[in-house]
This record gives C-alpha cells, sequence and structure tokens, in this order.
C-alpha cells in the first residue's frame, strides 16, 4: 500500500475527501469500462456485512433467495408502461453472443420487476400460493453519466425483494415491514441514522404505486437515500397477467411489492462517519474491528511485543471478535497508526517494551480520538463493551449532526432563503401539485426527499396514508443536485 | 405446486429423470433468453449452504472477497494468446448502453483473469505485496448452444479466487491447497466422492501450466467434473505486464493460480443421490432437514396432533436443526409423505392422535426408505447423530457405486471393449501425446478426465509431477461426450 497522503478537509470539500479517502482507505477504484468499480477487499468486507445482517432479517421475516437471469429480451421491458419510460434510457444491450449476432437482443437487468413477473405468472395459479416472499442478491446494470463510486455506478450490487400478496393490505404490510428491516439495518448496523417516509409521485419508482424511502443525511448536510420499498399496487401483475383464484372463487390479479438495498450504503457509511484522518467505520461492519500495532526498536523487543500482542490476539478472537496484529517491519509505528485510522478501524492497541514490563496497553479509541492505558488482563473481556460504545457514539454523533441541520420553514420565502444560506433539511407543507414541487426545486436545487407517513402512526394502513398525501413534507437537498 | 408425478426410472433413462427431477422437486426452470435458468428456492438455498462451506474454508486459509466489473473492453481479452482463443467464441457483447452506440464494445466476464490480472498491475510492485489471495463471487456468462440446468447454462454462478505469489513454489502449493477445499467440501458436505488429479493439456483451463480437478461419477457412471484449480505459471502476469522488485532486488513476473466452484454443483448433488422417487439430498446442504407431517382427520385431532408436532419442531430447531411442519390443509398425508421425498429431506417424521397418545412419533429415513417408531422425548436428542448417518450412508453409498464401475484396462483392446461393454472409470496407461488421446476418443467416446498427481505423494511437489506426467491416466467417458 501506497504512503497515505495528506486528506483534503471535508469540511472545505466534501466531495473531494470522499473521492480521497475511498482510493487511500483501499475501498474501491474505478473499472476500465466506464462507470464500472472495483471493490476492493476493505470496501468491500464492509458489504459483507452489510448482506449478512439484511439476509438474516429476510429470512426471520419469511423470505427466501433464489436466482434470476439477468439477461432478458428487450421485449419484455416493454410491458408496463412507466417502467418502460424510466428504465429504458438506461440499459445496456447485448446484440452478439457466441460470435453471432442475437436475433433478439437481450439486456442486462437493470432491476427484475419484468423477468420476475413474466415467470411469477407460472407460479400463481390460487390465493394458496400465496405470498411469493422471494430475494435475490445480483448486480445490475443501469447506464450512468456521473458516476461516482458506490453512490453511482454503472454496475452495482444489491439484493431485490420481490414478493406477491393476495390482498392490498398484505402487500403494503410487507412494504412497510422491509423499510422497517431498512432502517434498522442503517442504523443499529450501519450507525447511520434514517427518516422513513414516501417519494412524490415524482420522485416514484417507475411502475410503483407509493414508495418508501429512509433518507439520510450525509456530513455535507445533504441526503443520501438509503434504501427503498415499493408498494407496487397490481401495475406488474395487470402488465405480466399475473391472476389468481381468491378464497371467494374469483380471478384477481396479484398484489405486488419490492424493494432494494445496494453498495450505495458503503459509500453512505463513509460520508456519515468520516473525518479529516479517513474513515470512521461502525464496528458492526468494520473488517477490521481492533488492530494491534506492537512497538519495539532492537530484536529482543521485538519477540516480547509480539508474544504479548499475539496473546491479546487470540483472547480477542476467541470472543468473536476481528483483530488482526500489524506485524509489518518494513513500516515504523506512526506510520501504521495513520493507516489504521485512515481505514477507520475502531479501537487500536499499542505495545510496546514497557507496556509489557507493567502488563499494560495503550488503548486508542477511534472514534473521538483518545488514548487510555487499560491493564491488560481486563482489555480481552471489556472489549465487547468498547464496541458497542463506539457504535452508538457513531450514531448520537450523526443524529446530532442531522438534527443541528434540520429546520422548519414557516413560509415559502423562509425555506428559500434558508436553503440557499443554511443547506441542510428542510420542513415545509407543500400544496400537494408536481407544479410547487418543480418551483422549490428550480428556486433552491433542493428536492422533495420524502413525505411522512402519518406522524402518529407511522407504518399505517394505506387508506390513511393516502388521505394525507399532501399534508407535509420534509425537504432537503439531494446530493447529487448539488454534487 | 403442481400434483408430483411419476417420474423416469433413472436406471433406464438417466437424463429424463434429470430434467424431470430438477423440475418437479422445484430446483429450477429455463429462462427466456436461450440458456439461461431460473435457480428456484428449493435449488438455491443448496448453493447458499455450499457458498458458506467454500467461504468459510477461503477465510480460514487466508482469502478475503472482492469484486470485479462484470463487463470489460474486448480487447482486454485478447492479451493472454490461448486464454483468447478459449473464450472468445464464447463471450456475449454489449454494443449499446443507455440509447447510444458504444465506441468500443464491452464484453460480459466468461472468467475474469483479464480483468483482474490488467488491474494486479496497479497493485503489485513489490514481493512485500504479495501475495494476494482475494476470491470473488458472481455471475458469469458463456455462451453454449446445448444446455442443461445447473450443468451448463449460458449465465451462471460462481466464486472465482485469483491469487498472486512471489515464486512458482508458493503458486503451485496455493493450487494444491484450492484443490484440497474443494475436495473437502464436494466430499464432505456434498457427500461425493471425487477423484483428484489433473488434466491433459488438451483438456487444461485456457492459459494455465496445469489444471488440477476432481471428479465425480454420476448415477449413470459417467465422470462430471467438480471444480477446478489452475496452475497459471506467469502467463497471465506476462501478458498484463505484472512485474514485482523481489526480495533479491530483481525485476520478476508474478505467479498465478485460479479456481472456481459453480451451480453446477447442485446438479452433481442431484444426480449423485437422486432414485427414482427423487432427489437425496445430503443433510450439510438440505434446506429442510426434517419435515413433519401431521396427520388427523377431525378437528379435535388436528390441534392436539399440530400441537405435539410444534413442541418437537422448536425442539429441534433450538439444537440448529432446519426443520418444517407441513401443516397444509389442502393434501393428504400420502400426498405430502411423496411430495418431502420427491424434494429430498433427509428425515421424515409423521406424527398421528396415535403416536400423540403413545407419545411416539414415526420416523422415515430418505436414504435408505426406512420407517421406524420411535419415542417422542428421544427424537430431538437424537436427530443430530440421524442426519450425520444419513450424511455418511449417502456418501458411503456413492463410493461403493463408483469403485464398482471403475475398472482397469491393461490393453488397448481391454480399455476399448471394456468402455463399450461397460462405460465406468476405466485406468489405463497413457502415451502422453495428444494423438493417442484423440484415438482413444475416437474410438471410445471417452474423454481423459484426469492423470494422477504422484500415487505415493499426492499434492507433491511441481517438478516430481512434471517428470511423471505421462506415466498414467484415470479414463473415463465424459458427461457431455454421451449427454
Amino acid at each position: 500500500m501506497a504512503k497515505p497522503s495528506r486528506l483534503p478537509d471535508p469540511k472545505e470539500d466534501f466531495s473531494a475527501w470522499y473521492v480521497e479517502v475511498v482510493k487511500q482507505a483501499g475501498m474501491a477504484e474505478h473499472g476500465l469500462a466506464k462507470g464500472t468499480m472495483v471493490i476492493k477487499p476493505h470496501g468491500y468486507a464492509v458489504w459483507e456485512h452489510i448482506q449478512r445482517a439484511l439476509d438474516d432479517r429476510f429470512k426471520a421475516t419469511g423470505h427466501e433467495n433464489l436466482y434470476f437471469p439477468m439477461l432478458f429480451p428487450e421485449s419484455l421491458l416493454n410491458k408496463e408502461a412507466e417502467h418502460v419510460e424510466g428504465f429504458s434510457p438506461q440499459v445496456a444491450v447485448v446484440t452478439h453472443g457466441g460470435g453471432q449476432k442475437l436475433e433478439e437482443p437481450l439486456v442486462i437487468r437493470p432491476t427484475s420487476e419484468a423477468v420476475i413477473w413474466n415467470t411469477y405468472a407460472n407460479w400463481i395459479q390460487s390465493y394458496r400460493d400465496l405470498p411469493l416472499l422471494y430475494n435475490q442478491w445480483c448486480n445490475i446494470v443501469r447506464w450512468e453519466m456521473r458516476t461516482r463510486l458506490f453512490l453511482r455506478t454503472s454496475e452495482f450490487l444489491w439484493q431485490e425483494g420481490h414478493t406477491a400478496h393476495a390482498s392490498e393490505a398484505e402487500a403494503w404490510e410487507e412494504a412497510v415491514r422491509m423499510q422497517g428491516v431498512y432502517r434498522e439495518v442503517a442504523e443499529d448496523v450501519l450507525a447511520i441514522p434514517v427518516l422513513p417516509g414516501r417519494k412524490s409521485a415524482q420522485e416514484r419508482f417507475p411502475g410503483a404505486v407509493e414508495t418508501l424511502t429512509i433518507e439520510g443525511m450525509m456530513r455535507d448536510a445533504k441526503a443520501l437515500q438509503c434504501g427503498t420499498s415499493h408498494f407496487l399496487g397490481q401495475n406488474f401483475a395487470k402488465a405480466y397477467d399475473v391472476q389468481f383464484l381468491n378464497d371467494k372463487g374469483e380471478q384477481e390479479y396479484a398484489w405486488a411489492t419490492s424493494w432494494g438495498f445496494t453498495t450505495r450504503m458503503v459509500g453512505a457509511a463513509i460520508m456519515t462517519h468520516g473525518d479529516e484522518r479517513g474513515l470512521k467505520l461502525p464496528p458492526a461492519v468494520a473488517p477490521v474491528q481492533v488492530a494491534i500495532v506492537p512497538i519495539y526498536r532492537a530484536d529482543d523487543e521485538r519477540s516480547r511485543v509480539l508474544e504479548a500482542a499475539a496473546k491479546i490476539r487470540d483472547g480477542l478472537a476467541g470472543n468473536g471478535i476481528r483483530v488482526k496484529v500489524d506485524d509489518r517491519d518494513q513500516h515504523r509505528p506512526g506510520f501504521k497508526f495513520s493507516e489504521w485510522e485512515l481505514k477507520g478501524v475502531p479501537i487500536r492497541l499499542e505495545i510496546g517494551p514497557k507496556d509489557v514490563d507493567s502488563d499494560q496497553v495503550v488503548v486508542a479509541t477511534r472514534f473521538d480520538g483518545s488514548k487510555e492505558q487499560v491493564p491488560a488482563p481486563d482489555i480481552v473481556m471489556g472489549m465487547a463493551a468498547r464496541l458497542d460504545h463506539a457504535q452508538r457514539a457513531l450514531f448520537e454523533d450523526a443524529i446530532s449532526f442531522r438534527d443541528d441541520n434540520m429546520h422548519e420553514a414557516d413560509s415559502y420565502d423562509s425555506l428559500r432563503e434558508g436553503i440557499a444560506a443554511e443547506g441542510g433539511f428542510w420542513v415545509g407543507a407543500w400544496c400537494g401539485e408536481a407544479a410547487c414541487e418543480n418551483r422549490v426545486n428550480k428556486d433552491t436545487s433542493a428536492t422533495i426527499r420524502l413525505l411522512p407517513l402519518e406522524p402518529e402512526d407511522p407504518g399505517g394502513p394505506l387508506p390513511r396514508v393516502r388521505e394525507n398525501r399532501n399534508r407535509a413534507g420534509y425537504l432537503g437537498k439531494g446530493l447529487l443536485t448539488a454534487g
């Protein structure tokens, strides 16, 4: 690994800081084909922890995994009107295979509603076949002009859930449940506080009746969409003719949801918790939770110090903690300290010959930069609590930042001037018309990030949400609007 | 699920049996685009268990996961001569993206040596950067004319390991180690006995110096390649100019391996263990290890029986066993028995009102078709041993079948006549020339499946293997040759 150089100050140039920290911390780099990304081991390991956290929750809520083909005939995409309009401009098209021109071009999935609902037509005959609660882990290609590592790339990794139900209420409940799962993983695992709500009609997924979202605030006080769950009504069932015999003996179109969470969330974790020294990874997803840096000058010191380090490593590993001893001889301790800070490792232990003599260890905590001396025998048993504390502290700090940058506007002028002067999230009333939404965007470059579900009854039944659709909205500058 | 119909007899028409059991057991079905496959939940769950078994072993042997782009410029494939010759005829080509014709066409990875070694050139400068021990889980597209679900499809899922080393010996050791990991997963997890060895020059991976393989015998006495590990020498380092400063201060090309294990192995498990009643899934990969079928006629029986079933289910689940109570009211017990047999569930428990009264359960074991009455209190504690026994029994039965169908030939005539008369695996001497290999294939339709590593020293050092390259070979009819 190349020697880390000074990072840009995130408070001055957040975008430059992000680009540089992703690179220097070894999270990802650009691929050869336009807009593609190599996810490097330190970045991919974060994604693996996210995957495990989501997958466990999907299974606990009754879902099973399966896999649909990545390639399907272009014509299949054309059956749902809004869906084709939304995705056709973004697809990659395979025209040749095995040295031959194909009779009909194939598209690479930009999302899988089309291929899945086309197949569900064969799987669903009766209400007894429902619900189908399926998910797949896969790659997606959407042609993008302006790309940014993790946040927006032509190819990305995600999971996409696709469920079919016998009633509107059950499908709505599922969409709300999965929004809840996403919120839990964002907050409890990635330590990213998010606001749950639903999208305006213009911001909805193409083909959805309602798009539920969770929105996080990054350290530039801009919003990032952190996972969406769509209530699709009967739109896809009608487009792909998926009817079933209901329990009254009548033919009915099936009710649908879909929901996705992507590698973008690795970027969200970087942008929520970093500082001028690099990443601050939440312990729940940190590939290395504890880095042990041995400090020695002479050879006789080396073996004593490494022996003490190995003992602590074994104790921590035995308690299920992800720990690494950095015994590289070609680098000095100071270099290693900086590198582990850059890589966002939550806890660093420093052990030198004097520490071995006095049976203690220096514990350096990444989230607040503190250092303390701790008796070596207390290190192993106390580590889980230290990591829990670090996880909570990152979450609470992000909440404080978010709340400090969230405002209410009581008039259009205060909204317009406030966004221009302070940025951040703004809560304001909305007339409910696209014209007003477009005017806000034109005047301020802000977009409506979400509309609340019923405040007194989050995730409540659909009809009540519909009645109150236009009551009020959170407004925040979108990352990509101003990026 | 549709009512299962009678399966073809695998002893009479193995190929028809395979097609039908894959379909009826809900393992997979064909996708819309030619040669693609929908992996259904019951099939995908088997793949997930394989993934976990492999991934745990990769990590235990020091490997990390990462992810490289699926799309790369076509020109990148052209740098290694044998590699391009091997894969160019199979690639799918993307010519359009985002509504525009691309300046340079992109290929969908048929394997990732090209894109990875092109990037490794930037990651490797010094011997201190080595080894790189990386793996990725992804999808692959290779245009295929004759496809078969799981065994040969245009798109499939796999893992591909790509390692770089500072010395030939270390790279060879890695290739042998990963062959060993594959053998362990095939035998201990999938209960498929395999023969380890290396491929003849003609059967090698395009660009490899040696291809190590493990070969299993399916129930039609034909061979299936079950995972390959390639020693690539310096071929890819030279093609993509990956040099490093070695510890003597000289520039040297890096040494490489790659190794892959695919969704084909779900098909291998089906073809190794099934019978005329359906699948026999090894407990280690069975999505459901124990199915409980409650038997009742009247409503007052129903609640008593379901309560007893739930109690056993909770006990088994608490011990980490994958268990399901089949409480569907629309099907009779006999239908359920057949369905769970078809789906290959290792153990079925039957509980009726009389069993509840006498506090016992009927245990039906899939691998041998046996049934016995067991006191209910003994069910939970004894289940792990029953599953272990079933796992071992499948493995031993497959070994017996393999050994019964393995022969030695002491002359060319006995080889030729033996293969024609009996099929199976044949061990015979080989002159070492491609001409002899081609003659055998022409005369018998058999291919050389593998050549032994040193029998007295399996996985021994490279030079000894090379000296003995042409000593003898196992010969067996390849599945696809005669399929």
